[in-house]
C-alpha cells in the first residue's frame, strides 16, 4: 500500500458525524511520525458539522441559527479540509475529482485510502411534486428555510380576507412519523403557537398541524408504549396524526393523502409541507462499482469494502453488520462509534496489523417532543415526560463537540426561558429564474386578472384554457402559455387549469426579459407563439 | 380630509427607522376613539427593523445574525403590517399597489394620508461591474452574505497553491470611507484576523484589507481631529487606506482604482469587494410626480410635501430642512425625531389643529472602530478610544428597541468576551441561473481546460478567442460563446479574453439544460451556433 512512498494520503468524503469523527480519530491515533508522513484530507460541502439532534430547535428559535453546528476546522487539527462538491469518484485510478471553487478549475486528489461517509439524500422521486413543493428537513439551510416559510405564512394569513386561503396558510404538514418528522413537527407546532400571539388576526385554534405517517404508529424506532405516550402528548396539543396513510402528491397549495387500505384520496390545503422520508442513496454512490445492498455500500465488520483495496465506508451510506446480526441503524451514535473503528483499522492496515471488528450495538434512543417533554430508552430504561427531556438535554449537551459550542447551546437554552420567541423572517431571496412546478388534476394554475409573474412550458400533462366556465383550448407537452401577461404588463386575460396532473417549467418575469433580449432564438420563437395564440386564442 | 368617513387610513411605506417610528408615534398619539376610526398600515419588505448601527457586528459574529433586528410586530400594537414589495404609488388616485404574496394577486390600498419613508438604495450605475461583483452593505442579508464570502475566501486560500491567487483571495476591499465603510472594514478586519488562526496555511500578515475613499479624509461626517485619530488606529492594524481615490471598475477578480488627481489606474486583485457608496433614490421615488431635490422628496419644516394633499415624507428619502439651515443628514437619530414630528402633524391635521415644525439638529455622532475603540462627538464633547467605545455601546444598547432585543444584544456582547469567533459559513445557495458579469479589458474570461460551468452572451464589448497565444476570432455584441463545453462535457477547448471592457449575460449549466429542453427556439438556435462555430472555430 504505497508504504515505500514518503507521503500517504487518506481521503474522507463527507462532513457529517461519520466523516468528521473518522478524521478526529485518525489524528488521535497517529504517532508523530505517522502524522508527518500521512495526509488526512476531508471533503465536505459545508465547513461545519451539523449536530442533527438539535436541528429542530433552530425552527423554533430555541437555539440560534448557527449554534447547532460546529466548525470542522476547530474540531480537527491536521486534517486538510476542502469545502467543495465532489464531481467523481474513480476507484480504478484511485482518484477523487472535486468541483471548481472560485476558479473554474476542478481538483483531482489521489488517495491511498478512501473513506466514503456521504450519508443519504431525500428521495423526491416517489411523490409527484415533492421535489418542487415539499421542504426537506436535513441540513441547516432547510431548518432556516422552513422557519422563514412559517413566518411568511403567518404574515400573509394575518392580512388574508378569504377564510379558505387563510386556513390553507395556517396549515402545516409534515410527512414522516419517525424521529426526524416527530421532532420537527413538535418544534414547528411550539414555534407557531408561541409566535401567533404577535399576529392580531390569527387565533391559536386556527393553526392546523398535521403529521402523515405510513406506518401503523409513530416513532417505529421506539418501544410501542413510549410511542403511544408520545402520540397522546402530541394529540393533546392539537396535532392531527394520520397513521397508515401515504402522501401521494404535493402542489403549491395542497397535499393529497391516501389511506394505505385504499379509499378515496383526500386533499389537505396547505402551503407549507415538510418531508423527512424516505432516504435515497447519494448519487455518487449509486454510480460506484462496488457491492451494495438497497443503495448502501456493503462493508464487512471491519468497515472495509470487499474486493476494493483501501476502500472503507461507514455512517448512513454503508450497510454495517452488527454482532447482534442486524444492520447498524442510521444514527449519530452509531456513526461516531463506526468512525472510531474505521480510523483504528485504517491505521492498523497501514501498520500491517490485524483489524478490529465493529462491536457497538447502541446505547439508547431519544426523541424530544418540545415543551419540556420527551421519550427515551437509555440502556434498557424507559423514560418519558420531563425526566426524559432532562436526559435528552443533558446527553446532547455533553455530546456537543467543543466547549465553546456547549457554552453557546447552554446560553441559548437559558435565554429561551427568559425571552419571547423571535419571529423575524430572514428572507433568503432565491432567484427563481428557472423553476419546476407540479399541479394536481383540476387545480387552477392562474386566474384571469392575476398578476403575470411567469411564463409556463408544459413538461408533462395537459392544461385547459378557460374563458369564464367555457374551455377554449387545451395545451399539451412543450406548449407555452402565460407569455402575453409578461409582454403586455396587463394581468392574465384567461384562466388556466390542470386537465391532468401537470409538470411545468416556469421562467420568471425578470429572467424571461433577459433571455428574450439575449439568448439567441428565444425572441422570434416567443413572437411566433404570441402571434399564433393571438389568432387562435385571443383571450389568453 | 375624509373626516366624514367612519374609517380613515394612514399608509406608511418603508420599514426602516423612519417608517416604523412613525407608526409607533401615531399609535401613541391617538386617542381611543381615533384608534377605532383610523387604520395605520405599514408596508415593509421585511417583517423586522434593522438596527443599522449594529449591522457591522454581524460580520464579525460579535452579534448573532438575528440580534441586530427587531420584529416590527413586537414594536407596534395596532398597525397592520404588509410584508410585500410596493409595485406602484398613484398620487392622483390616492392608491398604493402592492406586489402579489403567495397568490398571484396584487393588492390595492387606498389612503387618506401617505407617508413615504423608503430610504435610499445603493447606486451601482456609476462603477462598471459593481452591480455584478461588489457586495452592498445595507441590509441584514448583505452582512450575512459578506460574512459567508469572507469564510469562503479563507477556506479556498488555505488550500491554494498559487501564491498570486492566494493573495487575491486574502485581499478584502471596501469602497467608501464614511461611517458605514469604516465600521464595516473595521469589523471585517477584526473578524478575519481572529478567524485566521483556524486556518493552518494562512499567516495573519498575509491578510490585506483596503479602504478606498474619494474624499481627502475618512469619516468626513466627523471632526478632522477625530477622523485622523481613527485613520491612525486603522493603519496601525495594517489596514491600507487610499484617500482621494476612486473605484473605477470591479470584476470577479480585481478592482481598478485611480487617484482623483489623475495618474495611471491601478489594479488591486481581490475576490471580495464591498461598496457602501453612493446612495441613489429609490426607483419608486424617481417615478413620483412631486417636488424633489437631488433625488430626495422636498418637504417643508412640517414634513409635508408641498401641493400634495395628505402626502408626507421623511428619513433618508426626504430633503428635510432644519432650523440651522442645513438639510437633515441621513442618520437614524434624525429619522426617529422626524417620525415623531410627522406623526404629530398627521394627527394634528386630522384634528384640524396647526402643525409643528421639525426642530431637532442632532445629538452627536459615533463611529465604532472595533477592538474596543471608537470615535464620538456627543453634545459637543469629543471622545476617542475606549471611552468613546463605551459610550457607543451604552448609547446603542439603550436605543435598541424592546427589552428582549436589548437582552439579546447584552448576552451576545458578554458571550463575545468568553467565546472564540465563530467561523461557520452558512451557505445561501443562490440559483445563479441567469446572471450578468463584467470583465476589464485584457481579463481572461476562461482558460482552455477549465470546467465548463456556463454559457456566455456578449451584451457590450468584444472578446477574443485564443488558441495558445494566437487570436483565432473576435466576437461582439449578442454573440454566444462557451456553449460547446456545456454540450460535450469536456473542458473548455480555447481561451477567451476581454478585448475591451465587456458585459456578458451568463446562463448556468443546469438552467441551460432546462432551457434548451423546454424553452421554444433555444435548441435550434444553439444547434446553429454550434455548427457555425464548428465550421469556423473548431477550437472553441
Amino acid at each position: 500500500m504505497a508504504q515505500d512512498r514518503t507521503s500517504r494520503r487518506i481521503v474522507i468524503l463527507g462532513g457529517g458525524f461519520a466523516g468528521v469523527e473518522t478524521a478526529i480519530a485518525l489524528e488521535k491515533g497517529m504517532s508523530r511520525h505517522e502524522r508527518e508522513t500521512t495526509e488526512i484530507v476531508l471533503v465536505s460541502e459545508n465547513n461545519y458539522l451539523v449536530f442533527q439532534p438539535l436541528l429542530p430547535e433552530v425552527i423554533s428559535g430555541t437555539l440560534e441559527t448557527l449554534h447547532c453546528i460546529a466548525p470542522i476546522r476547530r474540531l480537527t487539527r491536521w486534517t486538510k479540509l476542502y469545502t467543495r462538491r465532489i464531481e467523481r469518484i474513480d476507484l480504478k485510478a484511485r482518484q477523487v475529482q472535486l468541483a471548481p471553487g472560485y476558479l473554474p478549475k476542478p481538483l483531482t486528489l489521489n488517495y491511498d485510502h478512501l473513506v466514503i461517509a456521504l450519508g443519504t439524500q431525500l428521495n423526491f422521486d416517489l411523490v409527484p411534486g415533492s421535489r418542487e413543493h415539499a421542504l426537506p428537513f436535513k441540513y441547516l439551510e432547510d431548518a432556516l428555510r422552513l422557519r422563514n416559510r412559517i413566518v411568511q405564512a403567518l404574515e400573509e394569513a394575518d392580512n388574508e380576507p378569504d377564510p379558505a386561503e387563510k386556513q390553507r396558510l395556517l396549515t402545516f404538514l409534515v410527512a414522516g412519523g419517525g424521529f426526524s418528522g416527530v421532532e420537527c413537527l413538535a418544534e414547528l407546532n411550539d414555534f407557531v403557537q408561541a409566535a401567533v400571539h404577535a399576529y392580531r388576526n390569527i387565533r391559536p385554534e386556527e393553526i392546523r398541524c398535521v403529521l402523515v405517517q405510513s406506518g401503523e404508529r409513530i416513532l417505529p424506532e421506539l418501544d410501542a408504549g413510549l410511542a403511544s405516550y408520545a402520540q397522546a402528548i402530541l394529540e393533546r396539543r392539537g396535532i392531527e396524526i394520520h397513521l397508515n396513510t401515504r402522501m401521494k402528491a404535493v402542489s403549491a397549495d395542497a397535499v393529497v393523502i391516501q389511506a394505505k387500505t385504499g379509499g378515496e384520496p383526500q386533499q389537505i390545503p396547505t402551503r407549507t409541507v415538510v418531508t423527512t422520508v424516505p432516504a435515497a442513496p447519494h448519487p455518487l454512490i449509486s454510480q460506484l462499482e462496488c457491492p451494495q445492498e438497497r443503495g448502501r455500500i456493503t462493508v464487512d465488520e471491519h468497515l472495509r469494502v470487499t474486493d476494493c483495496d483501501g476502500l472503507w465506508s461507514l455512517g448512513d451510506c454503508a450497510a454495517v453488520p452488527q454482532k447482534d446480526g442486524i444492520t447498524s441503524p442510521p444514527t449519530a451514535q452509531h456513526a461516531v462509534r463506526q468512525a472510531k473503528t474505521c480510523a483504528k483499522n485504517i491505521l492498523n492496515s497501514l501498520r500491517g496489523k490485524p483489524l478490529k471488528p465493529f462491536l457497538f450495538t447502541g446505547l439508547g434512543k431519544l426523541a424530544s417532543l418540545g415543551q419540556r417533554a420527551a421519550v427515551a430508552e437509555v440502556m434498557g430504561i424507559k423514560l418519558r415526560g420531563f425526566l426524559a427531556w432532562l436526559a435528552w438535554r443533558t446527553i446532547y449537551l455533553s455530546k456537543f463537540p467543543g466547549w465553546s459550542g456547549k457554552m453557546r447551546v447552554a446560553i441559548d437554552w437559558t435565554a429561551d426561558i427568559l425571552l419571547p420567541r423571535d419571529i423575524t423572517q430572514l428572507r433568503i431571496r432565491r432567484d427563481d429564474a428557472v423553476h419546476r412546478e407540479h399541479f394536481h388534476t383540476g387545480e387552477i394554475i392562474f386566474d384571469a386578472g392575476d398578476f403575470g409573474d411567469k411564463l409556463y412550458v408544459v413538461v408533462r400533462g395537459d392544461v385547459e384554457i378557460l374563458k369564464g366556465a367555457a374551455i377554449i383550448a387545451t395545451l399539451g407537452e412543450r406548449e407555452v402559455f402565460g407569455e402575453m401577461a409578461l409582454v403586455s404588463d396587463h394581468g392574465r386575460s384567461a384562466t388556466v387549469r390542470a386537465k391532468t396532473d401537470v409538470d411545468v417549467v416556469t421562467v420568471s418575469r425578470s429572467a424571461f426579459q433577459q433571455l428574450v433580449n439575449y439568448l439567441p432564438g428565444v425572441s422570434p420563437a416567443i413572437e411566433e407563439i404570441i402571434q399564433k395564440h393571438g389568432a387562435t386564442l385571443p383571450e389568453l
